[in-house]
This record gives C-alpha cells, sequence and structure tokens, in this order.
C-alpha cells in the first residue's frame, strides 16, 4: 500500500502530539507514513494567517495539546519556547533528514528535546543532541543542510504543499485529499483504506 | 447531571455538523446539551478573523464538513449560501428560542432548512417554514426576536462568551474548560464525565 503523505513544519505545536504518535500508529495499522518537510510559514505569511497575532486563540491551542498530549500519553510538562527563533534551520535539517531516510526519528527527538527539556528545536541545545542521538554526525549534516541545494528542495515541497492547498500542518494527504490537524489522523486512515470516513 | 454548555451561532458551517447530530449523542450518553447562541461574528471581528479573507482555508473546511458529513449519516447535497445576510437575525431568534426552551429544535430545522433545501438561514424562506414546523408562531416571535431586550441578551451572551475565551463555534463548555469545533465533541464529554481526556 502506498504511504499517508505527512506534510509537516517543526514550529507547530500540533505536530509535536503527530511526531510522538505516529510510530504507534504506524505500528497499529501497518500503514506508513511519508514525512514532508515544507515551510508552512511561508504559506500562513502569504495568507496573513499568523499565530501570534491570535493570543486568545493561541492560548486556547496550548491548552488543547496539553489535554490532548494526556489522552495519547505524551509527556506534556512545561510551556515550551514559542515561536521558534528559527524554524528554518530545523525544517531545512528535516529536508535532509527526508531525503536521506532518517526525519521520523529527528522529528521525533527534536520536538521531545523542544516540548519535554524545553530546548528550542531549530537552536542549540537542541540541533546538535538530537543528531547525535539518532546517529547523525552534525559536521556533515548541518553544511548540507544549510545548502542551496537543500533551501531549493525545501522551496519546492512549499510550492508542491500550496499546490495540495495545504495550508496548516500537520496534513496528511492520501488519495488526493487533504485532511488538517493532529486531530484529522484517523479520518485520514479511513480515506486511505476506504476513499471515504464512513466506519 | 450539569449539562454541557454548547456556545453556537447560526452562520457558522461546523454547527451544522453538531445541530445534526448533538440529540443522538443527547440519547447515547445520556448528557443533556444547553443550547448559548451568541454573536460570534463580533469576536471574530473584534479578532480579525474573517473566514472570508481566507479562501483557501474556507474551501477545505467545506470538504471537510462534507466528508464529515457522511461519517456522521448528515445530508450534504450542494453549497449551502455563505456568508449569512442576516446572522444577526438568526441569532436573535435562537436567544428567544435559548429563552423558551425550543433552541434545539429551532436550530436543527434552521440548519436543515439552510443546508439541505439552499434556504438561507436568518431570511426568508427559512424563517417563517422553520418557526412553523416546530410549532411558533411567527407573528408573536419575530417582534421578540427583534427587541432591545433581545439584542441586549444577545450582546451579553457575546460578554459571557468573550469572558470564557471562547473565539470559534461551536464551542463546548463544561467544568471550567472550553472545547472548540464539532470534533471536540467527544472530549468534551469525556471532560465532562472525569475531568480528563484520558479514556
Amino acid at each position: 500500500m502506498e504511504p499517508i503523505d505527512l506534510w509537516f513544519s517543526i514550529g507547530s505545536l500540533y505536530t509535536y502530539l503527530t511526531a510522538s504518535r505516529v510510530g504507534r500508529v504506524e505500528q497499529e495499522t501497518g500503514i506508513r507514513f511519508r514525512w514532508r518537510p515544507f515551510s508552512v510559514r511561508t504559506i500562513m505569511l502569504e495568507m496573513d494567517n499568523v499565530p501570534v497575532k491570535q493570543p486568545i486563540k493561541l492560548a486556547y491551542a496550548w491548552r488543547d495539546v496539553e489535554r490532548r498530549a494526556a489522552m495519547y500519553g505524551v509527556p506534556f510538562r512545561t510551556r515550551p519556547p514559542y515561536p521558534l527563533k528559527n524554524s528554518d534551520l530545523a525544517n531545512r535539517i528535516a529536508t535532509v533528514a527526508a531525503n536521506e531516510g532518517w526525519c521520523a526519528d529527528y522529528v521525533r527527538v527534536c520536538y521531545r528535546g523542544w516540548f519535554q527539556d524545553g530546548h528550542e528545536a531549530g537552536s542549540e541545545p537542541n540541533i546538535s543532541p538530537t543528531l547525535h542521538e539518532i546517529g547523525q554526525d552534525a559536521a556533515r549534516v548541518l553544511p548540507l543542510a544549510q545548502s542551496e541545494d537543500t533551501g531549493r528542495a525545501l522551496a519546492a515541497a512549499t510550492d508542491e504543499a500550496r499546490r495540495l492547498g495545504i495550508f496548516g500542518v500537520p496534513t496528511f494527504a492520501t488519495r488526493g485529499e487533504i485532511f488538517w490537524g493532529d486531530d484529522r489522523l484517523d479520518d485520514a486512515i479511513r480515506w486511505h483504506r476506504k476513499g471515504a470516513l464512513v466506519p
């Protein structure tokens, strides 16, 4: 069976839930997810959709993530730093990771450092410990992440996401449909299996 | 057991799903929902959160509602007129209805006319047939809905919603927490029962 495309950007709150539980979902369902990093920030700025301009909605989102983390058995201790100062670098590394096949581990460990230890994704002391833990050499990965080729690949992925009508993350794409939000993961799985949400 | 407060405005897309299925949920769970009409439009304008300014997101929302309507067995045939020309009158009538105890029927039938027959809520030929079907006298209800008292009650409900941190509809409120979206109905029920989302 084809994988479900998991479009995401590091920097998103709700992607923490997905990054933390999608491995378990893969085991339970036998469905594979293909990690597709892009810059949702670029698309959201184009749409003038800026979370920090909506403090009431953002406060709700934090509480919603906290409650749902407990539901999924995902740790949520303290309010992590937000927004990220350097989401671009975090997503450039994800682009390298997706290309080389270690993206699931990278995103999971990166988000764990950010949300559980308070170490901001895309900055130190998150980048180096994350790469070290998953067996990647920072001295090789970082120049590659910062290369023009990687910048072009990230921009191309952002263009592809825009063409698909994606405007937020995580978004699951399967069979020509998109499903926005960690809370649409079950819908995406149903659609992937049956082309319908009917149980 | 206390009811769950169901904060809503007629005019919202997703409230169609809730209006169509909450009666069944009440029967299945034994939990009662208290209909709380307010003007979410007022709050969204304050936040500069205007759906028609976000056409890509709005197109997705229609598709999401369509898919989920099928999941719930709720009819969804054609794209209903949107946005409403006169949501204020629809919500003034809801305010009278909530005060007098016939709000669930009013909202369900009003939304059915809007989404299934394409008759815009808050305008004719939606208002009169809806009131007639649920056994209400339009000649009595309409002047009451347009009265200053009802305007003040709707504004007071909007103030209360704002104080609760509500910024979208439907929102379910129970035990000091708010749950935004038709897709958070299950979360609200869990919280109502246990004060937690853990199954």
